[in-house]
């Protein structure tokens, strides 16, 4: 199954692809809300399990067209599962990642999202787990590293199930943001992305709350910019202080 | 397909059970090789793909049954082919590797079989793969160290098809005794591998042949005997030289 979102009347943002690997996705929570917290931006969504063949020159469009190329997964055995694995040895033919020095790939980002039922902590030497869940992500990294991509910190998810209402609310926009803010995940990008949000939804406003919405955003730049002037002098004193 | 070997009369031996994914087998010569090259020792050999459907039980069975777990594999964008994780996913169950604190796979030893394509010097930071072997296989390795199986040093074959005769020849001694020497590989643990090897060879020497053979056994027996008392010298100098 294909979904594909897309804001109207916003022209040069980035598209992002989601691909999606879980062989009972119907039955997975965090699944389901993940993609029920989809942002409203040029985001095309796909389960790969659900797709009956994998229909190759397809998928390869899909990767050449996208700006943000994110996997998304539970993990199973310190990788992702068997479908997303068959996706790689299928779709990611040599020819087409590194063939002929055409590097379709080259420049696009490549994004993590990793569900664990297992807790943060467990992820360190000593922990239960023993091993980082970035280390053993070193596959898909050296597969971004030979594809010319730029490899994203990976966004990990750790026991959805045992998530409060706030820190779920929090997750929608900590994932929206990683499926479609400017990366580095510096203050400016994220403001940037909160203001271009904002500035949508005051569009969305009925007539006669236009100006009060109007009136919202231009206070939240008026801070924006003094913020941008506190970091400035911030950055001053400290470099100072190297001195 | 499913191939067991067993040396008659010998006993107390290691049972090794090599796992082997590759979706076309039979086009592989570097797994034809190694399959012809298993040693007459206590060998289960089976093709994970080969299996029209994965018999869960079975497969536990096997895994219960070996002292040593050898997976063998090609490198596919940094990982075994999607059939290794699909074995992984469906025959790992939770409750079969730790559940009930049984642990049944803790204690025996997990050994990798890799073949790729690329030369042993792309495997590093700054080389063409700009990551090492070690670190693609932090999956495995996790998995083991969860299992409380013991992680065997990888086996790699970098290149085979460029491999020379007597290349190939050292590649069937190494790999004889990756699977069924005992760890670690320390000279000791080698020459006792020789010498089992030897004195098996003897018993199946025609008659005539046989006084020539058991003198070439005590030979070796008696370098084997003045090179152990010569390496124990070398590490008293040794010790000494730290003082």
């Amino acid at each position: 199954m294909v979904l594909v979102k897309k804001r109207e009347g916003v022209d040069g943002t980035m598209t992002t692809l989601v691909l999606v690997s879980h062989p009972q996705l119907a039955d997975s929570t965090s699944q389901q809300f993940l993609k029920e917290s989809l942002p409203d931006d040029d985001v095309v969504w796909e389960h790969i399990e659900g797709q009956s063949t994998l229909d190759v020159t397809k998928e390869q469009d899909q990767l050449r067209h996208a700006d943000r190329i994110i996997l998304q997964f539970p993990l199973y055995w310190y990788a992702a599962p068997a479908g997303l694995k068959q996706w790689e040895d299928t779709v990611l033919t040599r020819t087409f990642v590194y063939g002929d020095h055409r590097d379709p790939l080259a420049g696009k980002e490549l994004g993590i999202v990793v569900t664990t039922g297992m807790p943060k902590q467990a992820f360190q030497r000593g922990g239960a787990e023993n091993v980082t869940l970035d280390a053993v992500m070193a596959p898909l990294a050296a597969l971004a590293h030979r594809a010319k991509m730029t490899w994203l910190p990976t966004f990990p998810i750790y026991q959805f199930s045992y998530l409060e209402e706030p820190e779920k609310l929090q997750l929608v926009i900590d994932y929206q943001r990683y499926l479609t803010q400017k990366q580095p995940d510096s203050l400016t990008n994220r403001q940037e992305w909160f203001a271009h949000r904002l500035s949508a939804m005051v569009d969305q406003l009925p007539a006669e709350q236009q100006t009060t919405g109007k009136l919202i955003a231009s206070i939240f730049d008026q801070n924006r910019a003094h913020l941008d002037q506190l970091t400035d002098t911030l950055a001053m004193i400290k470099e100072q202080e190297d001195d």
